[in-house]
């Protein structure tokens, strides 16, 4: 079966070797949010817009239908008693690893900050309401909340809502409670899918009571097009598709490494692992460890499928090739194992959601740990959009402050601009202010 | 007919007074987009998805049916010879006009840059192909190319990309093409609506001649919506509305100046105009003064009537409702005429676009002067969204770069972490580092 694996090594020496890597760049990467059929979006947007005129029940009804949970409204707010419970209960070493990850990601998100940079042409303040979306039921995703809770705290946020779908039986994963308890987040709504983002966007029908200003944070294709749906009414963080690494690696790269993290990501299936490389002997080598390493896999069958939807080993025939591609790629996460030239090419890579480093920077150094938000930009995307930082939960306002003088500077200049743009009550409004005293 | 503006005048003292402002909020400021009609958001997607897979040969179809021009599309793109032309043609005051703004607003966004930030974690690069709309047809409006790209030039934007729609005879105003040629912008297009945005967002036939990354500027409904349609695909900078201005005014406020600003933005037409006071006084004599200014205007018809609809003077009890309630309603424009107390009200504001201080700091001075974009969030988003800047044309990458001694150090907390979430391969990603050596 790993025989089949073969396939996703691609050289440059290929007949229309550009075309055919631009169509592999389009169906490994492009969002699949934007492959959607109409009827899927036709079916969010109604989603969206039941929740918005009949808030609690909406949400009800389609809990009830998508997540196989009867719940009462007054039932989706996890109380303050099960919150404390799951702190108390979670294993202590566990508890003492989500701190010190914590710790990381609060440092981190302080030191690159700029809400308390001060200038007297703009002013910066937090955003007051905002809504985290953390997915629950393949996996409990504790690391979630801290990559976007953490953030939004540091900036000053003052009211932070969690929404997670319920289990089978009803509940969250009682990590993911522990985790909010942890941050003294008290707001937790077992709602998951396109009506907790309607909720969170339009409120339920007590007014405002988990409306918010901004969602952010992972989940499946209907989560994604309803934060797209309600863009606009709230800000949203990104479209985020399936988990990507490109690796790009020459010689001096560990051909079990670079494997290990192709697999890494894969097992997220789907999940787009790619390798760029100048050396076609790595490049063999990595497809051999590959097949060996798979096998091996808890998910092993998933993501030996996953590697050849979304995977993808490509042998170029210089550097360069390999660096001009990569930044056409803008993938989320870009691993660099180029020995000791890795931070020379790092200074050459213009689209990436994050950069990894050297040969001891694998993926799931940053997804949990190093400090930077795991919640990236996927689907070449990268190109425009950015890590989640601190900086996504403020604000700015512009300050113009003039006085007399200085207006009476600019006067002749303002209104000659106003005149040719034919806004008559716009130098008026200049000209009243020069006439002498007014009242 | 001046006396049916009356009724825009409303105190804290009428029956049910938190729920009418509340209302009158929504009625006077929700972003029209969202207030469209299913049918037309069905339009604007079709036309998006026709140029996303017919491109030129589609926007050569909309442009005749919505612009009444016939044009090949060859001939979309304005000449270099006809921007040297309308460049040397321009009145020359006029230039030095704009050419004064244009420096103004550039050593602004210089100043509150942050792309050129250092820290080790994180890598700033600029956007690198922009799109900006310049709505042309009603008005010129050249402003709006000064205060969208020469922040996009701040920020090291390479392309830049300008489409505007082409008047009755198929041209664009010379006065737009001579800022383009001033700012070096080569690339302008006569194509506008939904269809440009989509070209913006797909490029047309010719592969990628005219798509970017990023597309932002005003424009009418179908502009705004295509902007939303096609997000994700590329960044925007907001889905704005019709402008707003909030006047926070105490009795030391001029009523003529505070009745002068509400008309240069209600000359807008549509443009919402609404005065907050605690001077029952001030708040009559600025009624007073309106009716008086309004009938002397050019567009003084229009005037009245959008005043009637979207024009508000509301009396409170005390300042602190004032600020409430300001910071609630989350305009684009605040300005604050307050005396000696305007910068300290300024600081308790927390949600507006710009805010703009004291007797001599109308409107107009922000529009086309001072610096900060004019491009600012409408339709209550300055709760979340911001003014445009030199910041809004990069994007930023995490950087990771461990070596062994810390990812050891890391290690057993990282593996713990991926444990708990299901993620084998990711904590063999880390093992497999450890080992020793490996090949």
């Amino acid at each position: 079966m790993t025989s089949e694996l073969d396939q996703i090594l691609i050289s440059s020496s290929e007949p229309d070797f550009d075309k055919k890597l631009e169509q592999l760049r389009i169906s490994t990467l492009e969002a699949s949010w934007f492959r959607e059929d109409d009827s899927k979006r036709d079916k969010v947007r109604a989603i969206v817009e039941d929740v918005s005129k009949r808030g609690d029940e909406a949400v009800r009804k389609y809990t009830e239908e998508f997540d196989g949970v009867k719940l009462r409204p007054e039932e989706f707010r996890i109380t303050e008693e099960d919150l404390k419970n799951a702190h108390k209960e979670i294993d202590k070493s566990l508890l003492t690893s989500i701190r010190q990850a914590i710790e990381n990601v609060r440092e981190y998100q302080k030191q690159i900050y700029i809400g308390n940079r001060k200038h007297p042409g703009i002013k910066y303040t937090p955003i007051e309401r905002v809504g985290i979306c953390v997915p629950g039921v393949s996996a409990p995703l504790p690391s979630t909340v801290i990559m976007t809770a953490v953030p939004a705290q540091v900036a000053g946020v003052k009211k932070i809502v969690v929404i997670s779908p319920p289990r089978y039986n009803g509940t969250i994963h009682p990590v993911i409670l522990a985790v909010c308890c942890e941050l003294g987040i008290t707001e937790v709504y077992r709602i998951g899918g396109a009506q907790a983002v309607a909720a969170l966007a339009f409120g339920d029908k007590e007014a405002g009571r988990i409306k918010v200003d901004k969602i952010v944070g992972p989940g499946n294709t209907w989560v994604q097009m309803a934060k797209r749906e309600v863009f606009g009414v709230v800000d949203i963080d990104s479209i985020a598709g399936p988990s990507e690494v490109l690796i790009v690696a020459n010689d001096q790269a560990k051909p079990a490494w670079v494997a290990a993290d192709m697999l890494s990501q894969a097992e997220h299936a789907p999940g787009s692992a790619v390798v760029f490389t100048d050396s076609k002997k790595l490049a063999e080598k990595v497809l051999g460890e590959l097949k060996g390493q798979v096998e091996k896999l808890d998910r092993s069958k998933e993501t030996i499928k996953c590697l050849k939807e979304f995977g993808l080993i490509v042998f170029f025939d210089n550097i360069d090739d390999v660096i001009r591609w990569a930044n056409n790629f803008a993938m989320e996460h870009l691993e660099i194992q180029c020995g000791q030239e890795s931070r020379k090419i790092a200074e050459r890579i213009e689209n990436a959601g994050a950069l990894f480093i050297g040969d001891y920077s694998p993926v799931a150094v940053g997804d949990y740990w190093a400090g930077p938000s795991h919640t990236l930009p996927t689907g070449m995307t990268a190109r425009f959009f950015s890590a989640l930082t601190s900086n996504d939960f403020i604000k700015s306002t512009s300050i113009i402050e003039y006085d007399r003088k200085r207006l009476a500077e600019s006067a002749e200049d303002i209104i000659r601009l106003a005149t040719v743009e034919g806004l008559d009550a716009h130098a008026k409004s200049i000209e009243i202010r020069l006439k002498g005293q007014q009242d």
